[in-house]
């Protein structure tokens, strides 16, 4: 780590509901020594090394392997089940499915779908190709799946719908008894419509389509299972083990103080590991019927099948401006699917539209349609890049309908005040003018622009910027969050923690809080895996909540144990506890650091063995909204005849509140980007619509994700921190989500600024662009 | 559980440092509905069932096996060690020694030895048959001890002392350098012993011996040890992880937070367990120097050659008495050994000759010796029994010596207030007297005598009753204890605890307490294992301090949770938290029973998922002791040609304060004579005093620990509850060692009542009777 100061501000916006600490503490972090610092994962050895556990590395004694016999078909249904030949082969130990003996075809898997639709662990009415109809626990994995292979299902094949656009079609077979519309549309309406659109001196419109994109996050989805008497323990990859604890619970009718999970490491989620999901109540009860644990991970293939995507959307946004670069009104609608369920195939799609910008009129209506496809999940930001490609796409094209730079076109239309909209509740602070501003100077936006105009592009190949912004909400966290921190005799810490660190570095960031309150190293402090039996309940890791949740009940809990150390060297040097300080792992009087004692030198510290601090997460301000803002710039470089895009550079400016630590923060930003680049790029979930209604791309082979060779060696973070002192304790707001929503309109926006062609569907694939070069045309 | 409230007391004594909660909180436990019930056990089913994993269970992805090569010599010098054939052996991936480069030949495993006598992990001065030489990982144990044994040392054999009694002759071998005497005899006087001699009607002198005992529990010592990164962790069976963490720790320079140990089910120690063992250590360094998981656990054998005994005791109690029953004065003195290590062969062993009589003179001094014998450990009530074995029959024979029925003697001299002898702090509660009185009435102790003096024994088979008397320490628990109460929002608990259960039923005795509290049935009640990584901070469980130093905690940690649940019911209901009753799950306005709602009714807690109660240990009542006090009675039939004795009946009596669980504490009582039926009757670790120097009984075949066959099948508990209202806030103060100090002595009591032969050597062998009984002499 660096050595230094970080100049800071103090953040004290959430309640911090323990008595004030004596002495000098809290210690305001006005300026930190080691939050904001580079600091490396303190668990990067074990991830680098091999070392770490994952739950897919887990082997229990006599444990058996599970595999799901899943339909092979988009809509269908089971008449009969022949399990005679599966159940002799060899190394078979149990087979379950709705038809078994003694299983209880009734078992709901509703934890995550809308009640309109619940779903049955074996469900007869297999509505999506990959439904689960059986599964099987044999000595390994290959017994398991060749016996699932010879289980005999007859299968009444029904009609089925792909295609969202055509599910309302009134010949349309049904997913659903009740029709494939999922409830009424959802309308939201500000002002007036009309006489916005009247007021404005341009209005566009146009029609933007994104494809439905897989999460596929490296580690599998899976679990292992194990009963110890009438207890369930899972091993399971998945960002809240609380959330699969409920789910596994509710679905068997377990008390929730019987089902205990286990996260260990894990290997990315982006969403996906958010929920229970069926594989796990599926391991349950092959272990329960087979009296042994029974681990049971998912092909690519099965979790491209089942285990959720981001929802294709396809919307339509109409937009009026007056000359000055004044919004006037937007009118969007959007048609989403969420699959066969669980119907959220429009999730938060007009986020941005509603509130990014301070456009007094504003219509919005969302319809959501059931088709015959796997299950949408959310996915990192559910619905903010979808609307971000609509909205901030029209924005660019806007700015060059009144002949406006596109960076102050967007200015001018960014809440004045700290709101976005009247009536609405105040931000707590709004960093998206300096993200615009500062992002824009430190990537030479003007600069670049007018190298591009006087002609650095030229020929077949064609430069362009773009710039595209974004926000993001519950950026102060929230409760319930409870953290423990034991203080060893020895000075070392334990921090005992329920959110799991799905990846992102939460582990290091709780351990740097310890370390600034504490003066302990961070490789003196150890952080248990997240646990239902025995660490802290916590929220899902997800929503970029999970640092603005937890930290400040990890500042809570070290401030606790601060408070009794002082205490309890003060009985030790006769010293009141309010004149020591706490420094370097040595407490000494304020007048006086030559004459300490170290933590580990306390004899009653030595005699206790330990101190323990609990800290809570209060209630945050009231009547204040806390939201992280971003944009993002890039340059491409286009060749026109092969229809080729180069991302040559991207810049992210993000004001997610504190940086905690600036190294994980900029991976975060590179990595949200990259995402954003495999939505713009490659990323399309295909399926068979015209024909079979099966899904195309199975593999990492045909499902593209970005490499190292499709993202550019260039990408910078400028953090913006507008100081926030009312988020919550410790001033973050949250990074994960809003570093990757603007980022596929901004690389539209620039190909269209090298082109002259507007891409409105992903991904843009070079024969897309290539035909939209080919006829010049905007795309419909 | 039975139906109905058992009448109880309000216990008080150590502080609750929760604010005091609203409402009918805490409710006074003068009746309780759940605590003092027979329960069966919580975790019953998954013991009995084989679904219960012990650590010996554990098994990890790529684990190896470790064989530990141990001195074949009383003593001898490791001179050097050829490893050549045993590396190229099939399967062996490591072998480490205190030749091994790279390894550290100074490590010192000084957590349990006194800091005058060390001992390396893998020390070249082996001073005992067993110490370990070298160790093996291999891919099975069978390779790993083949490897062992093929691992050729050559050894400089020195001259061994293994008994006792020739330690301090001159011209015996030392054991250390500095001699075999470990430090000085340990003194202690009270009052004027001469004056008291001078003053007594009868004085008589007699020696005593107890044999060295093996702890011998059904589970075998040993552990999963595996590193993560620079974590380590040890699946161990110990009845402390907190105290195996710090033991490790120590010896190989880790932080504390780097080092978990995971306790899991526990299948007996009796204080073999209580610490870090050198094997902890050379698992976790064979994993280190593998790279693998390593899983080691002990042969029966190696587990009687090192890892604890009780010490043998050879003891001289001179004692006067008046004629009216007084004592005038006791003069004791004691040789033990603890081996070669740690220097505690006569730990506590005058404990009761200072304390259970109020004997104004006494004196004692004990002296303690090396020897080449494996290491002493505590054993269930370390000293007592032996310390109980000389003084109660002692007892025995004044009563003879003055014609007075032995109840009686005693009697005559327990303190008359609550406290042993004038100046001594006070006890909360002396329940002896009643022990004394009430046993003797429910066993029939007058009737029994009558019945035996009138002629009922006769022939060579002889009957005849004993008593004998015990107390105990540390009767009060202590600090530190956490402890987590975590409410779902169904209504079921988790309990997070960082005490072991031993085996003793304690988990079932803090799920009563949880269900005391907050009325939820204790099978929705789930405990965790200890843990020091993911459980709270607690101290071994020994001493029999486990209960009341964790049922406090556990109190408090349960009136919170209950407290913050009324507050939340009352925001609900709209009515004072102060008007509230919790009763079956159910929130009710106190005027209202009928208007409630049930707990996972709660719409704030659906959406909080959790409540969390901390429970602490506050300090004891001060300038109070809390002993817990035991009277016990036997009748034996002896059969005078063979030798042979047979136990036909016991009464247990104990004074442990409040009855936490009927079933349990039976259990506790029925196992504690068992264990003494085994220090009377047939346990003796049996070393080649003259000869080799090596032990000769090296297993269950040839070690005898009771069997069914061997304890009376009627065995009655008689709890005697003085109602301590200041020993704690639960009231209980202790019971799994007291039930076996009185034990021993009351069966040779007994069978003296029987045939008039006193044998003051342990064990009662048939062979060593019958010598008696044809000398009827005094054993000397």
């Amino acid at each position: 780590m660096e050595e230094g100061t970080v100049q800071y501000y103090e953040a004290k916006g959430q309640a911090v509901p323990e008595p004030p600490p004596p002495g000098d503490q809290p210690r305001p972090w006005s300026e930190t020594t080691v939050i904001g610092k580079p600091l490396p994962r303190v668990d990067g050895y074990e991830r680098v090394s091999g070392a770490a556990v994952y739950p897919s590395d887990i082997i229990l004694p006599h444990m058996l392997y599970g595999a799901i016999l899943r339909c092979p078909h988009p809509h269908a249904r089971v008449k009969s089940l022949d399990i005679g030949k599966a159940r002799g082969m060899p190394g078979v130990h149990g087979i379950i499915s709705g038809f078994t003996r003694g299983a209880n075809p009734d078992w709901v898997y509703a934890s995550f779908a809308k009640v309109e639709a619940p779903s049955k662990i074996f469900d007869p009415h297999c509505r999506f190709e990959g439904e689960s109809v059986a599964a099987v626990a044999a000595e390994s994995p290959y017994q398991a799946w060749d016996a699932a292979r010879a289980i005999r299902v007859s299968y009444e094949v029904l009609p089925h719908v792909v295609d969202e656009l055509k599910a309302l079609d009134s010949r349309a077979p049904r997913v659903h008894d009740q029709g494939n519309r999922v409830g009424e549309p959802q309308k939201y309406e500000r002002g007036d419509l009309a006489g916005g659109f009247s007021e404005a001196d341009k209005v566009l419109e146009m029609t933007f389509h994104t494809a439905c994109e897989l999460h596929t996050p490296m580690e599998l989805h899976g679990c292992v299972a194990s009963w110890e008497g009438d207890r369930l323990t899972l091993w399971e990859s998945t960002q809240g083990v609380y959330s699969v604890q409920s789910g596994v619970a509710k679905v068997l009718g377990l008390p929730l103080s019987k089902v205990r999970v286990i996260g260990s490491y894990m290997g990315g989620g982006f969403g996906s590991k958010l929920f229970v999901d069926k594989y796990a109540v599926i391991a349950a009860l092959l272990a329960r019927a087979t009296a042994r644990p029974v681990k049971l991970f998912l092909t690519r293939e099965e979790t491209y099948l089942a285990t959720g995507n981001r929802p294709p959307s396809h919307m339509k946004l109409k937009a009026g401006v007056k000359k000055d670069g004044a919004l006037t009104a937007l009118d969007f609608s959007c048609l989403g699917t969420g699959g066969a369920y669980p119907a959220d195939g429009t999730s938060l799609v007009d986020w941005l539209i509603r509130d990014l910008y301070t456009c007094p009129n504003v219509r919005s209506e969302m319809t959501d349609v059931y088709i015959n496809a796997g299950p949408a999940r959310p996915m990192r930001a559910p619905g903010h890049p979808q609307g971000a490609w609509a909205l901030e796409q029209m924005m660019d094209a806007l700015a060059d309908a009144i002949q406006m730079d596109p960076v102050e076109l967007r200015l001018k239309n960014i809440p004045a005040a700290s709101q976005a909209r009247a009536g609405n509740p105040l931000y707590t602070s709004t960093g998206l003018r300096q993200c615009l501003e500062e992002g824009a100077r430190a990537f030479g936006w003007k600069e670049a622009r007018e190298r591009i105009r006087t002609g650095e592009s030229r020929g077949h190949i064609r430069r362009g910027v773009g710039v595209a912004a974004g926000l993001w909400f519950v950026g102060g966290g929230g409760p319930p969050s409870t953290i423990i921190v034991k203080l060893f005799a020895d000075g070392s810490v334990n921090l005992n923690m329920g959110a799991s660190d799905i990846g992102t570095g939460t582990k290091t960031v709780m351990a740097m809080v310890v370390s600034e309150e504490l003066g302990i190293k961070p490789e003196l402090i150890q952080i248990e895996n997240a646990d239902s039996g025995t660490t802290q309940y916590a929220t899902p890791s997800g929503g970029s909540k999970t640092i603005p949740t937890e930290s400040p009940a990890v500042r809570a809990a070290a401030i606790e144990v601060k408070r009794q150390l002082l205490e309890m060297a003060s009985a030790e040097l006769k010293v009141e506890s309010s004149q020591l300080v706490l420094k370097g792992g040595v407490i000494s009087a304020r007048n006086d650091p030559s004459d300490g004692v170290r933590i580990h030198d306390l004899k009653e510290l030595g005699k206790r063995g330990v101190i323990v601090g609990v800290g809570y997460r209060g209630p945050n301000l009231e009547g204040k909204v806390v939201n992280p803002f971003a944009a993002q710039f890039c340059e491409v470089e286009v060749n026109t005849l092969t229809g080729e895009t180069r991302i040559l550079r991207f810049l992210g400016a993000h004001d997610s509140g504190r940086v905690m630590n600036r190294l994980t923060y900029d991976s975060q930003v590179i990595g949200g980007i990259t995402m954003g680049i495999g939505l713009a790029m490659t990323e399309e979930r295909v399926m068979d619509r015209g024909g079979t209604g099966k899904l195309v791309n199975r593999s990492w082979h045909d499902y593209k994700i970005p490499t190292s060779v499709d993202v550019p060696a260039e990408m910078v973070s400028v953090p913006i921190d507008p100081g926030d002192t009312e988020a919550n304790t410790t001033g973050a707001k949250g990074l994960g989500e809003p570093v990757t929503i603007p980022t596929a309109a901004a690389v539209a926006n620039a190909v269209h600024h090298a082109t002259g062609v507007r891409v409105t569907r992903t991904p843009m694939s070079p024969v897309r662009l290539c035909a939209l070069l080919a006829g010049n045309r905007k795309e419909g």
